[in-house]
């Protein structure tokens, strides 16, 4: 249990321990956060004053846990109490944790796959057939990833021949972002088992997506400009090792996934998403619900031999239930833009407006019965320029 | 003129004075190639100390033009031959230019669209609808960019459902990469007009491309894994001011584009390309046969408020002329596969063989009837491991 004054039972308690990057009106660095503070990281540890967590990311999951056994004992035993220098986490200002070096975007929630498939290829079979033999997945823009508060500006582009404009159905994707610290060399494969040695932790992730602009570019090379313009990601990266609670049983799939795509820890995660709209939540995906692990994406993503970089990030796609309730995109909430949700202030939503604000948040379970918080990930819309 | 021996009428004369990172059994540094030899650069300027050229292409416009006037002084006034340090470039080890940042890949080329959509689309328009009216464009993998010269393994992966294994059907495409030197503000767009203001200079990329690969994988998110696991590019960036004589009359379209991609300097450049298998050109592309304009490219890869940033490369995609001697990738020249150039051992290729030698150089039109030169970018097959 920790000494930090409300930690116990909080979703940053002692048993999750994220990290980030802030600054308390000075130079950014490394913190964790810890109950309702930030633990400065700099004076403990050299790695922690840069201002991202790259550095630490590359020291590989040895001195990973090390620093987490290290924190533990301080934030545990009060004889450190007077060693350590902790903010108030509203006083500090987050910071995006780490510089991201490639960033790929899957599409692993059949649920997703299924109901797209179905509003834009509404006479074929729903999912393709490549859907259920590989994780489907693509390259997005690292250098527009940006850090959960960062403003959205409504992306221009063209939404059909010769309609050029704004955005008019301007959308999110709920999504979990896996964070790579320990790189892989070109030519070699990193497998489903490997999976704990080079991901050290995950993030929440906007993909924000502009479904008109997605439509009208999209084929045959995929999306591009419809998901360039930005990405959001949260400011905690929650450590895998706070995760082993929510490790779900191995995970079996039917047709049975060529070799490649198997192993002894092919688990999934039970993590319970919430996504809000100006403050009303209107969807709650469980992570649980993809049809691919995470394990096995990264398994796909380097079985050609593609290598993997410190602070590669490979995020899960959206993450859709079987009910309306429990989809992780507008699009498919208002049924491919037919049917509105209606707000508490009596406005409808397909598509976002200029000024909405998208929040996504989620827990996991933790030791005793405590939640493990993954903070949050907000954006909201500005007009377009 | 210059002093250096064998410079006048190289390739590599006075007028190109193409970057590039090089060592002599040292510290990879910033050089310039003078006909055989490269300029160590580094007691010229601390930027060039640097193992990457990201330093100096962040400096912008202004500083590229006058460290280029100041190499053209100390190459051409005899005074400054004994200040300068040459080394012969068989002497030393080339590196990757730059680091590269994001990479976006185009499909610019009206043939080569027109070809790859006969051969997997037989009973549809070769084009798709949206292909005139704007740059088709995807993202490729940063990390896994490679100098010419690095040997490229073969990759494995599903060629289709439950068939895994070394791709069979290896292919490459010649392209022509435009290197970006000034970012630009996410929210903003890059015009047409804004090209030379942020585009340093041309690299040659070979985007090795597994077509079986591709084939199973591409729906709908587009090329991942028969792309990702390596892009060659040339060792020496040829700076946008030795290619002023290249430039072409402002290019026309049918039908007319949008006004965010038009501009008054909507030029392309006329670059001849040369594709090798292993010593034997089979093939002789023009970029002036693509249809859109790198200008063109940078301003939709913006249109959306994308960010651009220091060493971000984007490459035009295959470029192909109109007769089959014109074709940039195999897949063409052996006509989807169907019908194998013969070398002159009397051995047959549609697609690559383990040990053969791709090689693409290229010279564009210089003052005087002098010729610039590109360089190379050569890579070797390695088997699958």
């Amino acid at each position: 249990m920790s000494w930090v004054p409300g930690a116990a039972g909080s979703p940053f308690g002692i048993d999750n321990l994220p990290y980030g990057i802030f600054d308390h009106g000075d130079q950014p660095r490394g913190g964790v956060a810890i109950g309702e503070y930030v633990l400065d990281l700099a004076p403990i540890a050299d790695v922690f004053e840069a201002p991202t967590l790259n550095p630490f990311l590359a020291q590989g999951r040895a001195a990973w846990r090390e620093v987490r056994a290290r924190i533990t004992e301080l934030l545990t035993d009060e004889a450190h109490r007077d060693q350590l220098t902790l903010f108030p986490q509203n006083e500090v200002t987050m910071h995006q944790p780490f510089d991201v070096a490639d960033y790929v975007d899957f599409y692993a929630s059949e649920h997703h796959a299924s109901n797209l498939g179905r509003f834009l290829r509404p006479n074929e079979p729903p999912l393709l057939p490549n859907w259920k033999h590989l994780p489907v997945g693509y390259h997005g823009r690292a250098g527009t990833i940006v850090a959960s508060g960062t403003p959205v500006v409504r992306p221009q582009g063209q939404r059909k021949a010769d309609d050029y404009g704004p955005s008019q159905r301007l959308d999110i994707e709920v999504e979990v972002g896996f964070v790579v610290g320990t790189p892989s060399q070109q030519g070699s494969r990193a497998t489903v088992d490997s999976f704990e040695d080079h991901v050290f932790g995950i993030v929440l992730v906007n993909d924000w997506s502009a479904r008109d602009l997605q439509a009208w570019e999209g084929r045959p090379l995929g999306p591009f400009l419809a998901k360039s313009f930005a990405t959001s990601i949260s400011s905690w990266v929650v450590p895998l090792d706070a995760l082993q609670d929510a490790k779900l049983p191995k995970h079996t799939q039917d047709p049975e996934p060529l070799p490649y795509l198997q192993g002894e820890n092919n688990a999934s995660y039970e993590i319970d998403l919430e996504l809000k709209l100006n403050g009303t939540p209107v969807s709650r995906p469980r992570f649980r619900d993809l049809y691919w692990t995470p394990a096995q994406m990264l398994a796909h993503l380097t079985v050609n031999g593609a290598s993997l970089r410190t602070g590669d990030l490979f995020a899960s796609g959206t993450v859709s239930g079987p009910t309306r309730e429990e989809c992780g995109s507008f699009y498919e909430l208002s049924l491919g833009g037919t049917d509105p949700l209606t707000l508490p202030d009596g406005s409808e939503r397909t598509f976002l407006h200029d000024g909405d604000e998208v929040t996504i948040t989620a827990t996991a379970p933790g030791p005793n019965g405590v939640r493990i918080g993954f903070g949050e990930v907000s954006g909201t819309i500005q007009p377009a320029q």
